[in-house]
């Protein structure tokens, strides 16, 4: 496979194993499909799958799952803790390899206008392929949920971007877009006081004057009788994982405060590991290439 | 494929390209096996091949290749400046992925037996698949090359692990073995003192009393005005980079010279990249299935 791309659609079931089965089978066993991971929340019923792909197979893949959560999910009886406005709620897709930004989002444009027309469905591009500054934010798109969503999207301002400008009976509406990949990353702190934890996430997050892809909040991990700033790096690319953790460093240390470790949830690139790596060890003219693995498999 | 290994042969032919082809060809376009690069040195008059495959298909290649080098080099008449003892002077497996070193020795035989019956070629047994303390390292098993051969193959110490006990008159000898994979990782010093690299590399390296699996010395890079500590990592598992480099740092500090830069030369497996990261990020519990690449391919 020269392109890759990796898509992590979030589905709203996360009860009924049976349903699940049916939504995640069209990932399974394919050409040119691999099923990295799916995990299902009781509490918020939902469901995420994380699934990589060549381009055409992965788009294949995804509707006939789209379809599957469409025939499955009904909107009018779900409930769960986790904002959602429809059965098939987001669908990202994040280049991994051999796949520029562009391209994600023409692939993404793809998928929304084959999955309006399919299933007769709106659907709004968010993130990179979002057509308008207030429709980038998933948060905003989702805003009034689905309940909201049959008034909200007459507005001028929510007309969806492909399918029809009411919302699908059972299944809502969907947000479609391309991505970063998003880094999960935490940083410890050797304190039980919460507000050192928040008092450096508010410094360090973009919203409230810090780096430009970093969103973070104070988190109080009580087991350990210690503190965490929760991190969400939207772009490793442009804000490094080592220059947040440096950050953190700098500002705990006006607080006499040590850094106790770090932990990184979930997926990480290797890009990001490669970057830290380089900057610490000061390396000249590194290029990903040099990596034996990255060789192998190109 | 589940299982790789590395291998990189070395041929006693660096100058007749037609000659390098015939060698390199049984490594082309063959399921299983990759070609990552090839490396010819008129000087040394010597042809680097790396190489990554599954156990089988890399074994049968190889194999091919010894052929194909047996056939056209004539040792005889050979010249270079690098120590060479045969037509292939060294082939050695270095275990990349879902292979435990005991497997890959276990391989290094197989291919030493095959070749000696095959091509009537005495084989030493080197590295982690030596059968004696003293034949571990390469350079004490080439020692005398190609023309001290002769005589020093006939001493009880010096008989082959396989084959007959009398050079092959063309091909000489060869040394068969799995080892780690090595890293090239040099380290530059802010001074032209070539005095101050020198007195580093013999305080990190293992021969000197430093770090187990180090190799180093100084060499003065003129055109930059620096000296650098020139380093060969033999398995940095247990001698990690970030433990040369910080102590490397520390040292430096008493001559008060900054460390200004590093480089790694050629390929470097991911994992010595990642415990760099997760050392300098302080990272708790990190897996390296946490890198999307490692999951893509698995």
């Amino acid at each position: 496979m020269t392109q890759i791309l990796e898509s992590v659609p979030n589905f709203s079931e996360g009860r009924d194993l049976e349903k699940i089965e049916r939504i995640v089978q069209p990932f399974r066993g394919r050409e040119g499909v691999k099923l990295l991971d799916y995990h299902r929340d009781e509490d918020h019923n939902r469901c995420v799958v994380t699934v990589v792909g060549a381009p055409e197979p992965l788009k294949a893949a995804v509707l006939e799952s789209m379809a599957a959560a469409i025939a499955v999910i009904d909107m009018r009886t779900h409930k769960g803790q986790h904002p959602r406005m429809g059965a098939v709620d987001v669908v990202p897709f994040i280049p991994v390899k051999g796949v520029a930004m562009p391209e994600a989002v023409d692939l993404s444009r793809q998928v929304a206008e084959a999955a309006a027309r399919k299933f007769n469905l709106p659907i709004f591009l968010y993130e990179e392929s979002a057509t308008a500054a207030h429709r980038r934010n998933l948060a905003e798109v989702r805003k009034g949920q689905f309940e909201g969503m049959a008034e909200k999207i007459k507005l001028a301002a929510w007309k969806p971007d492909f399918g029809p400008a009411e919302i699908h009976p059972s299944a809502g509406a969907t947000a479609v877009g391309a991505r970063m990949p998003l880094i999960a990353y935490n940083v410890n702190l050797g304190t039980a006081n919460l507000e050192i934890a928040n008092d450096i996430a508010r410094k360090i997050r973009h919203l409230s004057g810090g780096l430009r892809y970093c969103k973070a909040l104070g988190i109080d991990l009580k087991d350990r009788g210690i503190v965490q700033v929760s991190i969400n790096m939207t772009d490793y690319t442009r804000t490094a994982l080592y220059r947040v953790f440096e950050l953190i460093r700098i500002e705990a240390r006006r607080w006499g405060v040590p850094v106790v470790g770090s932990e990184i949830v979930g997926l990480v690139p290797m890009g990001a590991l490669i970057d830290t790596a380089a900057y610490y060890l000061q390396l000249e003219n590194f290029k990903t290439e040099q990596v034996l693995e990255s060789r192998i498999y190109e």
